[in-house]
């Protein structure tokens, strides 16, 4: 059986990164399923998703990562040629990649107890997003 | 219901980037099914899959990042044993990653407008490349 | 149908790489099923999986790669707020992703000759590690 939903979230862009976890475990509940997988899938090319220890801390060095790796103020072809300046988002969300599979069991997501699922806006400007959540299973 | 084919391509390696996205479109109208699942797998260990705005800036952005992450002519150990040369590749695609989980509802896969799946060839030489498409839903 | 099992691993940490190929072969074939996916999932925030051709060179070039990309002893958030000296073991964690969907068919993984599954423990000290292997299919 394949149950399809989406999130709705505002993000203000920059490395915006927003722990969907509760709102994954609710779609579970809502489906019906009691086992199988979740495809977490972002459609557009300047977001993306992973899990991480969703504290302060990480989140601070995530987003330092990505600066330090694929910096904002680069030169980039993309901007040179659209104007956009959004180049350095859309090399970091192809490399951190649009989807994520999340097994389910007995009504629960295999998730470790410190890890939590993310979304990451890397655009540079406000954004309405949505995330494909499809459920899969029995 | 579960249905795998292939594509196959002819690659020139280097980072050869290749819009994938019609031909996974055109296997999934060709499977029947209505909502589900495609899981786009490489088959190989210098290869990779993603999504990007396909367009000839960001193309470019992404064979840059590349080359200044994993430089083609660094010291690798993988080279100074088999001397093949291509350690560079193999470090990118592991990196990037082989597979891909793109929902389809009704018949459309989920992707953003600006949003196509490519498939790069990371090896440092001519290829006759095969990936999985396997197709999974109802 | 959904099957899911666990890998149990004794791992020492510092990007421990652990080729479980072999066992996701058993899995698959212990399950009874013979085309469909298998998700490998890991349930922690400094673990990952990919794919990689699984011989000394590689591994060391993989492991030099996180070295040089995300020290072990640089600054990190995390550290200065937890005190547990494995800032770099999320950040590493979170990029590579935990999560990879593996088509099988007619009781085949599509694996390449050249190719592994493996599991990176990115964590700054011994763990047992508990990987989630779901297999769905017919």
């Amino acid at each position: 059986m394949v149950k399809t939903t989406l999130i709705e979230l505002d993000t203000v862009g920059f490395c915006d990164i927003r722990d969907i976890t509760s709102e994954l475990e609710l779609k579970m509940k809502d489906s019906g399923l009691k086992s199988g997988v979740i495809t977490v899938f972002v459609p557009g090319a300047t977001g993306a998703v992973t899990t991480i220890e969703f504290e302060d801390g990480n989140v601070r060095d995530f987003k330092a990562f990505w600066e330090k790796i694929i910096p904002k103020d680069e030169f980039y072809a993309h901007n040179a040629r659209w104007g956009d300046g959004n180049g350095f988002s859309h090399i970091r969300a192809s490399v951190l990649g649009p989807s994520l599979s999340i097994p389910f069991v007995e009504g629960k997501l295999t998730l470790g107890t410190w890890q939590q699922v993310i979304f990451i806006d890397f655009d540079n400007r406000r954004r309405s997003r949505t995330i494909v959540v499809q459920l899969m299973g029995e």
